[in-house]
């Protein structure tokens, strides 16, 4: 019973069919009708203008908005435990050509406007050292906390008071509005957001993610620089579909739904052994060794995350009755 | 009737079918098993131990290849008309750091050993001059001729002789071998390459390339630039099971043959109006404007690919009856 | 007798002068005097306001600019013979993260309208090619012919109707006003040109260039990006100070006109044996291999430029009676 | 009376005269006399045979050895103030194309194998984490403290253990030695250290750096490197000659004592108010704004370092009776 990851979970069956419906001949590249489609229904759900840009993984969603956001000779501001800082590889730095990324602390992996003050106050406006220019959240953050619209339009109010951009890498974008009810629109744009990636791999896709551009005079930059990284796919129809069947009823938000469900479904087992508050699909519980080695021996998987620390991942197909029985194994330990 | 690209072509039934087959709650990246066989798999083709890794694109496929074979401050000799200095949007740039293409010129996209002495000859060995490090060659050529294996041979010989790697572009290697009958070893590391693009997508894949590295110590650098480049999917098991199903008893050949055998019936009706001989699944036609357009007024899609020459591309899913069709409008000039 | 490079030529006394009155305890990197003085005495003599900043190389120039006007993905439209592309190591994709050289043919290393044209209208305007940003002109030419205003102006209207910067690479500026007698305005910025690599260096500096804005909106980033660089000196009054002394009463004018004169002197001698007209301080000589060898045993050095070509350079410091013995040398044989 | 920097210093006579003697007609480049001598004249000093290379900063001696040391999907731990990490504008992102600086803790921008082993182990071993290849310490550091042959030993013994690259940014490296007393061979590639950034333009030089490579294998990529970034200057020679006047007779070291010495009677008289011990040429002193501004009042310059904290620095040439001032000026506080 894995609770490793939601990288792991399936593709939901209807990204399956709309992949079928899409294989034909056709259209190379992002000419085909789906990839097409994609402009007018993410402006429609973000209820503005929008620039949507299909890639296949969140390492190659953030880092392409980073560089369009940051030239290589200025910083980006983020938590130390963001993922682009501690899981894609230095992509951030290849794709950007160098910028740098000023490490922001805090619990919980969340984004402060006063972190980020402290930390732009703390460079000398000269040459010598390098200069912020864009600052980048995760929404849920790497630690299952979700931001507020509210929050991040005070993030916005910030960067735009210090002539930063705000990107933000929403991975779990979908579970956190499912949890927060703000609109795409209230937690993005509207508060001040000028990239985002959209999600939908850990969300019941099967390898398409999405950019977000809500500056859209950044797009034709960005269509190069897809091309230029080796992301721009031969039969984009594939991804194209699978997006726009996520999209569809609003498939994404009911997928967040459920896996968030299913984490309550453990944070209440969990009580008081929880390292934060449960805001999206990820639980950080403390436990012994003889505790964790107890769940691994009834056949469940997770991570060790630092020292005493476990984290339980729950999806859109997470299995109730795993669920069920987790629940019940960290209540009795 | 659609002949513009193979790019466009649809994914094999079969290549579907085993992505569904993949589809569940699993490990996440490349730790799945369809992912870890296919070291065994291709070293069981290429008869040698090499490591495999799968990609999106061949822009992907290529570019890693080059940046492990080249480093920043050296140079890549390759056709004036090649993929990677063609339509890659500058990505050999990019993965590499800014290594330099030194084009070469010649019929039909060829790269010889005359040619590429040539251009090195032409270098001064000094720090002010860029010293080539790697050759890369695309086989099929992007005007649809063949590399023997005795030709590759030549060619790497020249380069072992020069101290520089030896690069092969296989987007259309499949359609290569169906012609030549070369093995895969003989066409590729006992001929002196060190890293080739295997392609897929044009050939029935969906979505998945293989970067074979027949230098096993680059695996480790290779595996790291992947990540670094967000090509590094979260639900690998797509890309490896589709690989394996494209290998299982020869559909990769079996396709290439269909796709070379429907050009074949295109190229005996263009007859003299061939500018290269074909040998794989491109045509090059020299044809007037209002040929084009009469070709055109009867539903046949198709390329300008430069003045008075048309390119027509078939593909495993050629349907026989627009082959027969387009074959005998183009005989009816 | 060494007619190999103006690049080993001396420094001027003035120069050396200038440099011992700055030695003294100071201000670091730009922030004494003389430093200060730049962007005063270059607006005065280019008739604008314009951003000076010095650095150390013709290298270093050349490539701050052409970061600045090019981006990564993106071009940059030289001529083959070019020394971004011949002699600078790559350094044009080093400081641009990857941009490309497209290359243009034509005598005696001179770039026209048509030539630029006829390359940018071969580039398809999709993301698969790489689109250009940027022309970059060497004035006088690496075979010594000049651009007079006129011939500059058309590139910049060229370049303006495009969408492209123009860079100018003037090693060799001065030797190229003082054959043309145009103004340093009215062959620059009033004929379009963005940046100017201006140089002192093989004209009597001893290791100063300096690289003009005439788009001073550029300059924070190049300051930035030559502090990234490595190029911003801890003594930059030792730089100021020389530069100060070039622009002294002319002195870089006059240097720059006893150079051309003793060329004129060598090119009167050699009559019909020049490859190309001589506009500055440059000769290139038709020669046999036995009249090269004569030449030597007299004590005479110089460059082999292609099969049957020398290459002769004079400088501000030629030594009259080594010109006066080489005229005699060459007509003599 | 100025002690803000040693960067600020005058050149030394000796070093202005070698100038002045190497100012002729000569081979350009690094083909001269002088820069031909220095990798003879760097091994006798060190012991072994070395390779050499002049360059004008030490950012470019530090990301040149950086680039050559760690590819650019590796890291490279530093100390947080570090001047890599500081003060140079993100040049070692630029230079290496990319790779990271993981930021180390711990009083007096000192490094120690227990640091260094902290951070190493908190990198997971995969491809997701940016994998350490160098470690980089600065002797004396940022904050005048020296590291002591034997602990440079150990530093340099942990490195091996871990495979990494150890370098030494010696910008200070003479104040380092004159301190110690170990000899260059000692205090480097004995204790481990594969590349040397040799600070001369603090002490005495005019604008020559020194890169010394005690793994002569690098020497090549060095060299490519250095004329890539526009760091090989047309006239070499005056790089050369002044680095040779400053190795003459140990001038270097005299140099390096004088400023040590004027940094020991300001200690003296700065006694408890001293952060930390003054080891090098650098004081940092503990003082209210009021009795900063009585010193200013005074006519001495220095910088705030932080807080209720000033750094003053001394050099080869700080006069004597400004340092006896100064030493009272504090003391009568």
């Amino acid at each position: 019973m894995r609770f490793f990851s939601d990288n792991a979970a399936a593709a939901h069956p209807k990204v399956i069919e709309a992949i079928i419906a899409s294989n034909r001949l056709d259209t190379a590249y992002d000419g085909d009708e789906w990839s097409q489609a994609l402009d007018g229904a993410f402006s429609e759900l973000f209820e503005t203008a929008v620039r949507a840009f299909w890639v296949t993984t969140g390492t190659a969603a953030n880092c392409l908005a980073l560089a369009a956001l940051c030239p290589p000779y200025r910083a980006i501001l983020c938590h130390r435990d963001a993922h682009i800082e501690v899981d894609e590889a230095g992509a951030p730095g290849f794709f950007t050509g160098g910028a740098k990324l000023v490490l922001l602390d805090g619990p919980g992996a969340k984004v402060t406007p006063a972190m980020a003050a402290a930390a732009c106050d703390a460079i000398r406006d000269d040459v010598h050292q390098v200069q912020p220019a864009a600052i980048s959240i995760t929404n849920a953050t790497e630690y299952g906390l979700v931001y507020r619209a509210a929050e991040v339009a005070e993030l916005g109010e910030f960067a735009k008071s210090r002539g930063l951009a705000l990107h933000m890498d929403g991975a779990r974008f979908a579970n956190a509005l499912a949890t927060t009810g703000d609109s795409p629109a209230d937690a993005t744009w509207r508060a001040g957001v000028d990239a985002l990636s959209f999600g939908f791999v850990k969300n019941g896709g099967l390898n398409a993610e999405v950019l977000i551009l809500f500056r859209p005079e950044l797009a034709d930059e960005v269509a190069v620089r897809r091309k230029r990284a080796g992301h721009l796919l031969s039969k984009g129809r594939m991804m194209g579909a699978q997006i726009l069947a996520m999209l569809k009823d609003g498939l994404w938000l009911d997928n967040a739904r459920a896996g968030n469900a299913a984490a309550q479904v453990l944070a209440k087992a969990a009580g008081d052994r929880l390292v934060y508050p449960v805001e999206a699909n990820e639980l950080f519980v403390r436990m012994t060794d003889p505790e964790a080695d107890a769940l691994r021996a009834q056949g469940f998987d997770f991570y060790e995350w630092g020292p005493g620390q476990l984290r339980f991942v729950t999806s859109w197909d997470s299995d109730q009755d795993a669920v069920e029985q987790l629940a019940a194994a960290i209540a009795a330990l």
